[in-house]
Formats: C-alpha cells, sequence, structure tokens
C-alpha cells in the first residue's frame, strides 16, 4: 500500500533527491519501501501551492474549517491496524503506547475543531465610532486575529502520531487558517505517508484548495530551503536543541525573517521536599522511575533530575528509586542514532568522578535497547558543572542531594529555561515549596504540584513551552488550545463599511463570537456568566 | 532644576563615560546642562536592581500597579508648562503637538491602569479536575500570563513624550508587571529626566522597590550591554530600520535569546481608487498634502507611497495636491541628523530619472528645517526599483501612477510590509477594493478606509505593527491595549493547593477576573452580556 511519494498538494509521486527506507530499531532491519526525497523543485511547488491556497482557505467558512479537522481525525481512525502496525516497526514504541497516541492525535484535532467553531481566539475587539469626541472624533476600529500564512511542520521522532505529520502543530496551524507542508521525520517515513493521504483525502472531500497540505521526505538542505523560502511564514518544530538551533538561524536569515517555534532541551527538574519525602518516599521513589522509564525516557518532560536534601527522607527515596530501576528492563529506542546519543550522554555521565552511578535496568543487549540509569551527585557539584545540567534524551536522571534549602533555591535559580518543574510536598513543606516558587515560574512554563511531568495533557489550560532553551519562545506553547495563537496575527480594519469587513468583525456579530467591545468582554448567550 | 544624572533606581548621579547635551535643532544651540553617560557597572546595576524588584512587583496586588500607572500620569501633569518648553527646545516640535502628545501619553498610561483592573491580559484558564475520567483521570489545570521580567524600553526620537520615557512601551511593560530601563534618546536628555523623576517618584510614592524604574543616557555600546544582560527579558523599540536590526541582532546572539519589538520602516501606501478621485480627487489631495506634511512628515505612519490609476481623476488630484504642497512651509525637523538623511534621500530621488519632482513646499532655509517633497513615477519603474520603496522619514512622498488595476495589484504584492494600507473608494469601487485587500491584510497591522493613516488611535482594536519591516514581529503591536500581550508569557499550574496558587487563578475566583472553564468563557456579573 505504501508508494514512497512526495504528496505535493493532490499530486503524488516520487522524489528524485535520493531516498531514505525506515528502519525497525528492534532488528536494525531497513523497511520497505524507499521513499523518494525531494528535490528543491518540490520545495517550490509545495511553497507555491501553500501560498495560492492560502486566502481561499483562510476565508473559507470557519464550520468548514472544523468539519475538515474532524475528517482527518476519521480518516486516521479508518486507517486501522496498518497504522499502529507501521508505527510500531518504525518507532520500535509498544502497541498501547500508539493506540494511546493515536486517540491522543485524535481527540487534538477534534478539540481544534470546537476551538474553531467558538471562536475567542479570533480576538474580535471593536472600538465603535465616536465622531462626536472633542479635540478629534475617534474612527470605527475593529480588530481580529487573521493567520500568518503557510506553516512548515517538521515531525518529531518521539511522537510519530501525536506531534508529527497530523500532530499538535499541524492541527493548531489548520486551525488558525494556516496551509502546512509537513518535513516527514525520516525515522517514520510510511507512518507519515499515511496519515498524509489521510489529511490530503480530507482535503480533497471537503474541496479545499489542493494547496492547504504537502507532505515532503527531504534531506537536511531542502529543509533549509523550505524554511527559507519567501512565502513560509512560520515554522513548528519538535526536537534537539542543534536542531532547533539550525532552524531558527536559518529563518533569522532570511530577508523576511519569520518566527520558528522549536520545542527542544528541558531536564524537568523535580523538588522532593522533606515533608514529602517522611511521608511516603518509597511511592515517589516508584513513581519517579515509572515516570523516568516511559517510552524509554524519550518524552520531552521526561524527569532527568531530582533535588533532594540529604537526610533519612532521601536515603529512603533513593533505596526505592534503586530497587525499582533495577528491576526496570530494556526498552527499544526510536532510532540508532538516538541510541547512540544516550549511550554517550551516559558514558559521560560514567566517567565523570563527581558522579556516581547508584542504579541500573536490566539489559540483555538487545538492539538499541535503553537500560535505564540513575546518578547521584551533589549540589556543589552539579552548580559547578554546566555538563551535568545538560539533557540526556533516554531514561537516565541525575540526583542532586543537597545539603540545605539555599542549595535548592541556588540550584533552581541557576537552571536553564525548562518545560516543566515539579514539587514533591506535603502540608509540612509549605514555606519551603513559597520560597521555590518564584525562581520555578520564571524557569519553566508549567508546573507540578505531587505529580510526574510526562503525561501533558491537550486542554485549555496546558503550557507545554517555556524558556529557552526549552523553547526558542516561552510567550507560546506547543501543545493544547492556546497553541493556536502561535500562527495568527492581529489587523485593524479602520472605518470599514460593513460589505467590505469579514463576518467576524461585521456590524451585528453574525457568527455570534465573543468580542471585546470599547474595552468590555461581551458574549453572546451561548455563553455561561457567573456572578 | 536639570541635573544631568542617571536615575538608577531611587539614585540619582552623573554618568562618567563622556556626556551628551540637548540641542536645538531649529537654532542649533546646545542645551544645558550636559548629561553624563552610564558606564558598563551603571548598566548592571540598573539590570540588577531590576532583576531583584521583579518578584516582588510583579505579585503586588493589581490595584497597586494601576495607581502606580495612574499617579505617573498625574506627576508628568504636575511637571506643566516646564515640560512643555523642554520638549520644545530638544525636539523643535511646536508647543500643540507637545500638549496633544502629553494628554496621549496620560491618557495611555491611565487606559493601561483600567487593562490592569479588568484583567482579561492574564488569560486565565481553568481545566477543572476529572478524577473519574478513563482511561487516565486529568489533573487539576490552571493558567495564568506572568510577565516576562525585566524590559528595556528605546526612547524614540520623534515622540519624546508617547513613545519615550513613559511611553507606549514603558505603560504597557509596568502594566504587564515588568520593570522598565530606559534607555533616553539622546535628542531629549532634559525631557527624559523630567519624565523619569515623575515615574520615580511614583514608584517612591506607591513603595515599589527602586529597581522597577531607572533611566540611562548611554552610548550604543552600553545600549547593546543593556540589552545583552541575562537579567533582561524583552525589549521594545521605535526608531530607524538598521537601529532595529542592531538589536535584533544583539538580542539573538545572547546565551538567551530575548524577542525585540522594533517598530521600523514603513512607507504606508494608499490607494486612490477611481470612483472616490472621480467624486473627490480635491479634497484627497488636500487630506493627503495635510497628512504628509505633519509634525514634518516624522511620524511612522506617514503616507510616503501614493497608487493611483493614470486619467483624468489622477490629475486633478495632483493638481490639488501640488497646489497644497506648493504652500506648505518649511517645519523644524527632530535633530540634525534626521534633517540630514532626509535630504540625502530627497536628493537621491531627485538623481532618479525615472522620477519626476511634481512640486516642494516653500523653504526661507531655516536651520535643519524640512522641506517637502512630492514625487511622480509609472508603476514599471516602481516595480523595478527597490530603492523606490525604502522609506524616507520626512515629508516626501511618492505618487506611483498605474496603467490599471492589475499594476496596483502587482504593487500591493511586491511591497515590504507595512504598518498601515489606506484605499481612497468610494460605493463604485467596492470590486476594486475586494481585489486588493486580501493582499493588503497580508502586508500591513492596520488598513483604513477613507481616512489617512496618521493619527494612531491608543485604544483596545489599534494594530500599530505589521510584517517586516514594518516591525520585527508582526504578532504584536506597540500601541493600544494589546500591547500589553509583548511582555507575557502562559505558565501552568497543575494540582496546586489553593494556597499556593496566586490570587489571580484561586478557586472561587476572589478577584472575578474573566476565565475560560474547561474551554467556556466564564465571565464576572461586573461585565455584560448580549444576545
Amino acid at each position: 500500500m505504501l508508494s514512497g511519494e512526495l504528496l505535493v498538494g493532490q499530486t503524488a509521486y516520487r522524489g528524485k533527491k535520493g531516498v531514505v527506507n525506515g528502519v525497525n530499531p528492534a532488528t536494525g532491519a531497513v523497511l520497505e519501501p524507499s521513499f523518494g526525497l525531494a528535490e528543491s523543485k518540490d520545495v517550490a511547488r509545495a511553497c507555491e501551492l501553500a501560498w495560492n491556497a492560502f486566502d481561499e482557505y483562510r476565508e473559507a467558512p470557519l464550520e468548514r474549517r472544523a468539519v475538515f479537522l474532524e475528517l482527518i481525525a476519521e480518516n486516521i481512525l479508518s486507517l486501522g491496524d496498518e497504522l499502529i502496525e507501521r508505527a510500531m516497526q518504525e518507532s520500535g514504541l509498544p502497541r498501547p503506547r500508539l493506540e494511546g497516541e493515536r486517540a491522543r492525535t485524535v481527540g487534538q484535532l477534534r478539540l481544534f475543531a470546537e476551538v474553531v467553531r467558538e471562536g475567542s481566539w479570533i480576538d474580535v475587539r471593536i472600538d465603535n465610532a465616536l465622531p462626536d469626541r472633542k479635540p478629534m472624533p475617534r474612527s470605527d476600529l475593529r480588530l481580529r486575529n487573521i493567520p500568518v500564512g503557510p506553516v512548515v511542520v517538521f515531525g518529531a521522532s518521539n511522537f510519530p502520531l501525536a506531534f508529527s505529520v497530523a500532530g499538535g502543530d499541524t492541527a493548531s496551524a489548520f486551525a488558525a487558517g494556516c496551509p502546512v507542508i509537513v518535513k516527514a521525520h525520516s525515522a517514520h517515513p510510511g507512518t507519515s505517508e499515511l496519515v498524509g493521504k489521510a489529511i490530503r483525502d480530507a482535503v480533497t472531500a471537503v474541496q479545499f484548495p489542493e494547496g492547504v497540505f504537502s507532505l515532503l521526505f527531504a534531506e537536511r538542505d531542502q529543509a533549509i530551503e523550505l524554511i527559507s523560502d519567501p512565502r513560509v511564514k512560520s515554522v513548528g518544530f519538535t526536537g534537539s536543541r542543534a536542531g532547533g538551533l539550525a532552524l531558527v538561524k536559518a529563518a533569522a536569515n532570511r530577508a523576511e525573517p519569520i518566527p520558528v517555534f522549536a520545542e527542544m532541551a528541558s531536564i524537568n527538574p523535580v523538588f522532593l521536599l522533606p515533608g514529602a519525602l517522611a511521608e511516603r518516599a518509597e511511592s515517589i521513589g516508584k513513581g519517579f522511575v515509572s515516570s523516568l522509564t516511559m517510552s524509554a525516557g524519550q518524552l520531552c518532560t521526561n524527569p532527568g533530575l531530582i533535588l533532594a536534601l540529604e537526610g533519612e527522607g532521601t536515603d529512603r527515596f533513593l533505596v526505592a528509586a534503586t530497587d525499582a530501576l533495577g528491576q526496570t528492563g530494556e526498552a527499544t529506542m526510536l532510532t540508532p542514532g538516538i541510541h547512540q546519543a544516550y549511550q554517550r550522554g551516559v558514558s559521560q555521565l560514567k566517567k565523570n568522578d563527581k558522579i556516581t552511578l547508584a542504579a541500573a535496568g536490566t539489559t540483555n543487549g538487545a538492539t538499541n535497547a535503553c537500560q535505564a540509569n540513575l546518578f547521584v551527585t551533589t549540589a556543589e557539584s552539579f552548580l559547578a558543572d554546566p555538563e551535568m545540567h545538560e539533557e540526556i534524551f533516554g531514561a537516565a536522571a541525575l540526583v542532586v542531594v543537597c545539603k540545605s534549602q539555599y542549595d535548592m533555591r541556588a540550584i533552581a535559580e541557576k537552571l536553564e529555561g525548562q518545560l516543566t518543574a515539579t514539587l514533591q510536598m506535603s502540608d509540612a513543606d509549605g514555606l519551603a515549596a513559597h520560597a521555590l516558587l518564584p525562581a520555578l515560574e520564571k524557569k519553566a512554563g508549567r508546573i507540578l504540584i505531587n505529580g510526574f511531568p510526562t503525561g501533558v495533557e491537550v486542554c485549555h489550560a496546558m503550557v507545554h513551552g517555556g524558556p529557552f532553551p526549552a523553547t526558542s519562545d516561552p510567550r507560546f506553547t506547543s501543545v493544547g488550545t492556546l497553541a493556536i495563537r502561535r500562527f495568527l496575527r492581529p489587523v485593524c480594519y479602520q472605518d470599514f463599511p460593513d460589505n467590505l469587513l469579514p463576518d467576524t468583525i461585521k456590524r451585528g456579530n453574525p457568527l455570534s463570537l465573543p468580542q471585546k467591545v470599547d474595552g468590555k468582554i461581551v458574549v453572546p448567550d451561548k455563553l455561561e456568566l457567573i456572578s
């Protein structure tokens, strides 16, 4: 069923710039078919189609855009087990994880359909004319958000469904009204083709212009050409720090610089406060290892750093954690390259004489398998060694034993930006938590109490973002409905007659959208009011 | 009364890195006193104070923040005529313009006080816990916007009050909860000191930590040090393209890159559609010249480009415009440097053999005075010559005579990003307007019908922004209440007990803020509901 073809609008054909194949990381076996890579002309054609589709797509009725998103979800479900099996082969991820990821992907598309219909993302603002104002009259001023233009999405290695071809970046860009060109991740080309066709078929069914979506398999040079094309206006990326920064640089060097939303590196510190450890050191230890080893540690919010005060509670935590980790089996990693990088990172820590290996998971030496590792060091050593602050992608974590709360705060203040920060605390830890929170708010996009950071809810209040290097722009999120804002810009319409205004800001509010009128929130009666 | 001192928190002292003096551009006279420029240690001290003030300032009650903004406004008014007279001496701008600008500055501060109290900028989002959800329970998730951190504001040459020390950037950063360090524009140091003291005194009165505000006079190297300091998290700038890009580059090269909101270059195209010219070519000609020559053309939204179809209507427009321009007297420009750049730009156009000088204003050769100039060219020449697309800061405009609507659209599509685009139209021009609008929406932050772009209302629906090079980030505005969003980032709080939540997102909504609860807008009953 797989063709190995590019999807350039509605035309599928083989790229001629060499080929790439999927590889089963559990066996090293090369998977058929090969996928033809895009040449420069294919990149240019996808950009041209996207640009030509932009005006029609962005001004089509919101209901049609919502139906389009729902249809993509249906088409993905219709792929059935073929999708799950191909994704398992290409990623080494187990069936339940991929079935869960598919549910998340489909749910995300449907949630964005609801968001499109609800319309508060349009941020309608109306300042009515004041013709009699002195010394100068005021014009009629109406603001709406419009989409920025075609968006390039880079598929992520670690979520072949939820952060790839029809993942959160694509769903939010489509919801905003942007055509999308996906650069498929080379680790899961077959999964990408299947999902790409699901989107292409939805474009056909809803009769949108073909350029609303293209899927390219491409080498690095063509990827840079893609984000350098003047018709591309924004970029979504989830991956490594080096990869993200290369895109940020290329986008900044354009004649018209554009934003890159890169979600990159985070070690997701977890602070174990003494009251919590006194109450439940063992369950924290077990819960932590479970979070650490989920998906072989290949999650953006993987808890890679634990901070705890020296003493009995921390000793009990370490016993529980090392015990749990020692019973954890190995798990196939996503790609041979990711496995090699993990091995390199772990052996660096092992060579560091300020670091002790506390525990390791079991291993049978399976191909590209991640053996979990837990290391321990002191606050003093951690503060002095930037290498210890770096993310190791995979199931490795470092426990930093602190002599005092001051050490903990000093570390909180010295950390780079993070996606998440977590406090394990009891009622007795209120003061310590209070003291840490201002530093954590400045460092992280999400702060959790008594949970673990893995498991990112797709909802309205989610922030999957954070200060550099967690992301390239902490003012935005890549998960949750607020992700739509990345791809919008405001435009003000001054003294327009009604027949030239878009429906969203016409007089009389024909679409019943929430508005801000002369500075006051005005909601149509479909919305709730509480006192 | 003026001291020439830096205001570093509550400490005023002379900088020792050389001096700068104001210059009266109408006479060339050097104004006393001299202002001591900041050394590196002064820059570092201002950043340290701002960083130390940040947590207390951002968590102070919103009401206190609002009162602070109102007090700044009062203190500026209390400066009385001394402020206006000094600003006139330093800028060459006439009294009524500066009195109007003061009213705008004060109104802007008061409007942001209202915004702070109303609170929808906090973007409170609550997804309630779903403990019984299958297969996984959902956590309690609460989002609020927090300020990004200390902001550096560069005073603008052309608005010594409204875009300088206590201008829109400062007001919106304070409203967001950010400490501000202003780098004063060297053209109006005395005006800056007066307004700086008004802010400093408000900080004292409201008993905020001193680092909430500092004012520095500085050379370029220290300005770059300032935005390179790791404690600075955002930058606001209004000025030239070269100046803005230098800041963008320095900010991108930091270990932690930060955004720069630079409002730079725009030629603000005005499209004269044939129906409008048939009806009222003469009044359009007069209105245009009035807009062009306002404040010697030194406005960001100055209409520097006119597009019209060849024919009788355009001939009548040109007669009216050249007649009006020929009667326009010269006006002092802001600085000798700006005057020289204007002269250079105009003489470049005069040398261009594809351009005709249609009219010039009167001149007596006064010092640093702007003589208005109106040039004419063809669409073909304009499309072929990038030089004609560049902004000349001052009262010079280029009329491009097009052979057809296709020429007009081709130009609309080829233009760089703009702050504004304007249509002069009648009912008969509906189709032509419809055809142009999609291109204009992609190019400009504000689109006007039957007005002129000068005169930027400070309100909720204003967008003073637009695609590059109009600004460095078209997703934001530097005028109007939406400007606050530049200095905010979202943070999600997961499973927090009430006593650790900030008041803005506590259960029970104690501050009666607008919220989005489980995806639905919920407004306290102080807000309006319409059906």
